[in-house]
């Protein structure tokens, strides 16, 4: 499938980028400028091996994929997604990953502040064309532990969205990260409510002091596409 | 331990009443009447069995225990507490339970609203006597599983709460039930995450047409006290 990562040179952005190079898809790493992006997507290429499908450019030209996921930090996110809103391709899916922390308005990253739009996922959808099909995924998931290849996630990605064959699109990528299995949390506006598990789950590192607090859900055996 | 519940008749506290009085507390269920108390304290003992050491009685007269838990629902919090305030002892560790969700004005389960103090714990925070410690805990236990004592539960409690001692206690408790564990989610400020994963959980419930969804925190082999 062909992926392109908006902030792909960031942690999160960059451990996503290696894990879905690996698992066989055509990345575009975009970045603020095409020569990070080039270097971002030479780094994948390497750490990944064989014939990694990675490439690199700027954020404009990566947001012109079926599906578009953006890492980039809350302070920076209205402004990323204005600059690439002419290039999303109607009807495309984009997979927003980001969490409002506090730390956007010098606050402490386990405090989060409310986007106008109740979250920043909605944010996004207000900025974008409506007939794009915007998805929350990845709060939960450590950026750390993403960019360790040889390490098995232990985490499920909770994903909210209206649009039930956009979930599904971006639960199909998730399902390629071993060990890694998504839920389905219901419609866009939960993100409210998953956009901020990164604040919960950075309070619990802090607390005991490790790096990779992440969730799964119990109560089923498997999840994935409801029904 | 002398353990208190305060609305002890709903279908959380009833079920708590069950787990802690099998593990051998002596549990007294408050409610707002008498009779209720007594009857639902009557249907604890004859479910535990043996000698479940259990009471039943006025919310106002249960609130005078060293550890008082309260599970009810948002619409009704404010008031509770008011009506008890005067029988907390000073430093005693109260536990509240409860989650904003949208049914407290006529909206949905699976959505909330905003406390003006920031949650609900915070609320019953500016109720309550300075001295007294609150800890925010179990909003993402599902009731109807605490009701079932020869099931296991499947989850952990997220604690948080500025006292860390309380903390303890409350977590004292949690262990007693099998299979249950805390992990310390930070100061009582992060309640503002904790009890929007009720309606998170209900809302993957929704979605998957199951009951129990809940959760566990990766990333530590043991939770409990940090350190």
């Amino acid at each position: 499938m062909d992926v392109s990562i908006i902030g792909g040179t960031g942690q999160e952005g960059f451990g996503l980028a290696l894990r879905l190079a690996k698992a066989g898809n055509h990345v575009t790493i975009g970045s603020r400028s095409q020569e990070k992006g080039a270097t971002a997507a030479e780094d994948v290429r390497r750490l990944v091996g064989g014939d990694a499908k990675v490439d690199g450019t700027t954020n404009q030209e990566a947001a012109a994929a079926e599906v578009v996921i953006v890492t980039v930090p809350f302070e920076g996110q209205a402004e990323i997604y204005r600059s690439i809103k002419d290039q999303v391709h109607a009807g495309a899916v984009v997979v927003d990953c980001t969490s409002p922390l506090a730390t956007a308005v010098g606050g402490r990253a386990w405090h989060v502040v409310r986007p106008w739009h109740g979250s920043a996922a909605e944010q996004a959808k207000a900025i974008l064309d409506p007939s794009v099909r915007i998805v929350g995924a990845f709060h939960t998931i450590p950026g750390e532990s993403l960019r360790e290849l040889e390490r098995d996630l232990e985490s499920d990605v909770l994903v909210c969205g209206t649009d039930k064959e956009a979930k599904a699109v971006a639960g199909g990528l998730i399902d390629q990260i071993p060990n890694l299995r998504w839920v389905d949390a219901g419609d866009l506006t939960q993100a409210r409510i998953t956009e901020t598990l990164t604040a919960l789950m950075i309070s619990i590192n802090r607390t005991y002091k490790i790096r990779d607090a992440a969730i799964r859900i119990t109560g089923r055996a498997s999840w994935g596409v409801p029904g």
